[in-house]
């Protein structure tokens, strides 16, 4: 049901969405549009859309992107909304156009170890499809049972096994996006090299559906890892926690996770129990190794981590041990969740993405404990240690005015100590509206210019996500 | 010396551009100029430049690309002149701006496994001084003695070793760039992962001196491979040694080289002598791998070989014997000069840089063959079989005009049946001027017209390297 005051230009642009598209497939009652009017990001800037489309066909997203750019509506390009930066969000009187009615995988092709699918397809239906026929597809988001391959390719999503495999970027081959005057471009390949002219492919990865619509995808497969052996070692220092990390870099190991918990996600843990975690530790490092010779790997690292000063280094020695440790990275947010019950009001918490470079792990750790003791609030932090990218959760009561100014200023200076160390604001969440402000600190203001250059070349009139990323 | 009849405007760009560099690297003479008209690339389309500057310094790159623009002058990047599409040839009346003197490798960071250098440093030499420090820089292309850092990325060069490593792409993280109106950008990033904003970094990889010049990068490093081990298998044909890559890209395998020999290629290195290569076969498979279990893989390897059909396969055991097999792939170039010896006139080659999906390999190699009878003519084919990529060289005598138009013809044919069979124009040598035209045929008229419309985001008055890669 459209609301009785929407304005002329939405009833026109709703007209001529639903001339375009089969029945059922463009929705403005309220229900509909609220549930899709933001992603998993904090402080939400998300406004009411006029209409949720969800197109099934490339011929139908070509219809709606025309019909939108004739009536100057701007579209939000959406998945399932487990974005945390707010790229995903509505914008007031645009259209959300979601595509996970666009779920298909549609080729895997063995001998040239690739992948073919639709946006709308979640990554680990996607990682389960190729496993069924012998490959890997190793990007691994948190929320990978839930997020899309569109989503993952839009925000560069990472994961616990970047340290090894890379990000959603290094799998993307080729792209099929509708561009703002409603044609259809193929960019990229099919081969494993290739340079015919620019490299479009990589420019609409990360762009968060500010260039364009992603339609379709080519990934490159991997072929499939050995079984995962695992180290878990805790520390009496961040700083010793940092040294192991570089030692087991500086060591030639390409380990396939190098997870740190801080002091109080590792407290959190063995609060609840886990037999490897005694309390005391300021810090604890999970490593897994999938090489072939796993259990060597392990049990170096294993000293590497004792070198570097740990407590106790516990180096699994068959699967259902590695189980056990990897177990305890799992057990995080059961952890915090059951801190969390212990504080006062309503808990919310914002998930931070900073990065730095490795070597600087050390130095990031101890100045967000400090930001967390000049707020006053609780932060724990768990991180791609291998990486440098560290994910603080700040938790805080949102009932509490004071409590949410507090854990706003927090988030920034954790930012901002990212960028003192040589880091970036974002290394795998994306910019969204949360950071748009950040990135202009981030970049310099030529660069700055350049990207604007670059978006209005390939959207003159702003009409994909606008105010995303960049100022609209 | 400037020549007398050189038209005004360049006698004014010659002084503004003495006054902005020291004495020394702004060249006129017909000697210099004449040096640096071409790359090595075959048909060269390249005019007679107005001057060669060659700064050592960011700021001297800024005041040469504010001279040109004040006055209109093209600007060609060059580095070593090793490139095969023509991108580094000289403009009529332009300015060659060569990066050679810029040639230091800045910053090895071992923490962070990344270098930083200027655009001139020689592949090998960065290669060198990363190894010194116990790092590994993978991309090698088969002119890596020569070939620079910078000619490196504006190409998105490759080499032997992608198949398991990747190209140049994979490893840039970051870049400087001197943009058309004579400002530096820093694109990128020192983190190992980030999604802050648009990847331009990846825009500039593979541009050939069209969008800006790059003046720093820092790439990311390896930890040091193992020893490589290696096996020889010859097969009664393409087809065969096709079935082979296939079945050890199926079976999991990551071998750290995959060659492939044409039948031409292995009798040229059979007729040298070489101890592995008997004559009689069709084609012939190098294949390496650098893993902890190399001596394993090597021998499944072999295996799989066998069971497509090989006429023989050897694995090396040890080290030496695995030396002995790489020597074959190393013998290519002398062997085809021995061959080139037997031809009557002046001998010329073009090597061609087609890739196609990998299961597509045999059936190009097939094409190949046919376009050689059918144009009368010698052509050998070497490629990164792992890859799909493809080198024909399409050898002839220069001084017959009807062997030259039958070279070119078959240089197109290639390029036709890479097309058709879902590959691409080039896969590690780029565009230039040379397959500018075939670009046009690769691309859809949208991708080539956003192609465009990016150029000229980054560069509205076509000042650099105009012509290449895209119609001026």
């Amino acid at each position: 049901m459209s609301a009785p005051t929407k304005p002329a230009p939405a009833a026109a642009l709703l007209a001529d969405l639903r001339a375009a598209l089969p029945a059922g497939l463009v929705l403005d009652d309220e229900e509909t549009v609220l549930a899709h009017r933001e992603d998993a990001a904090p402080f939400g800037e998300a406004g009411r859309a006029a209409a949720v489309v969800s197109p099934t066909t490339v011929e139908q997203v070509q219809a709606v992107v025309r019909a939108c750019a004739a009536h100057r509506v701007p579209i939000v390009p959406q998945g399932s909304r487990t974005g945390l930066a707010g790229g995903g969000n509505a914008i007031e009187g645009g259209v959300v156009l979601s595509l996970l009615k666009m779920d298909r995988v549609l080729e895997i092709d063995k001998a040239n170890r690739l992948v073919r699918c639709e946006p709308g397809v979640r990554t680990a239906e996607l990682a389960k499809a190729v496993a069924e026929q012998g490959l890997f597809y190793p990007p691994d988001p948190a929320s990978w049972e839930t997020c899309t391959i569109g989503g993952n390719i839009a925000t560069g999503a990472g994961g616990l096994c970047c340290v090894k495999y890379g990000v959603t970027a290094d799998y993307v081959m080729g792209l099929s996006v509708v561009l703002a005057d409603g044609e259809l471009v193929k960019v990229g390949r099919r081969t494993v090299k290739c340079v015919a002219g620019y490299d479009l492919t990589h420019l609409f990865v990360g762009s968060e559906g500010t260039l364009g619509v992603i339609v379709e995808a080519t990934l490159a497969l991997r072929p499939p890892h050995g079984e995962a052996l695992a180290l878990l070692a805790t520390f009496p220092s961040a700083t010793a926690a940092g040294a192991a990390v570089g030692g087991i870099t500086e060591a030639g190991h390409t380990p396939s996770a190098l997870e740190l918990l801080d002091r109080r996600t590792s407290e959190a843990i063995a609060e609840l129990g886990h037999p490897l975690l005694p309390p005391g530790a300021a810090a604890t490092l999970i490593v897994a190794s999938d090489a072939p010779d796993a259990a060597a790997r392990i049990k170096e690292m294993a000293a590497l981590c004792e070198q570097a000063g740990a407590l106790a280094a516990t180096a699994a020695e068959n699967a259902e041990q590695a189980h056990e440790i990897l177990e305890a990275r799992r057990l995080v947010l059961p952890a915090l969740t059951e801190q969390a019950k212990k504080m006062p009001g309503e808990i919310a918490s914002f998930v931070e993405d900073v990065a730095v470079p490795r070597a600087q792990l050390a130095v990031l750790i101890d100045r967000i404990d400090d930001i967390a003791e000049q707020y006053g609030l609780y932060v724990s932090t768990i991180g791609h240690a291998g990486d440098g990218n560290l994910h603080p959760s700040v938790i805080f009561d949102k009932t509490d005015p004071d409590a949410m100014r507090r854990a706003r200023e927090a988030y920034d200076a954790i930012m901002a100590a990212a960028l003192e160390l040589g880091g970036t604001i974002t290394g795998e969440h994306g910019v969204g509206t949360l950071k748009r402000e950040w990135l202009a600190r981030e970049l310099e203001p030529r660069e700055l210019r350049l990207q604007q250059d670059v978006k209005r070349a390939l959207d003159p009139e702003g009409l994909f996500n606008p105010g995303k990323v960049l100022a609209a």
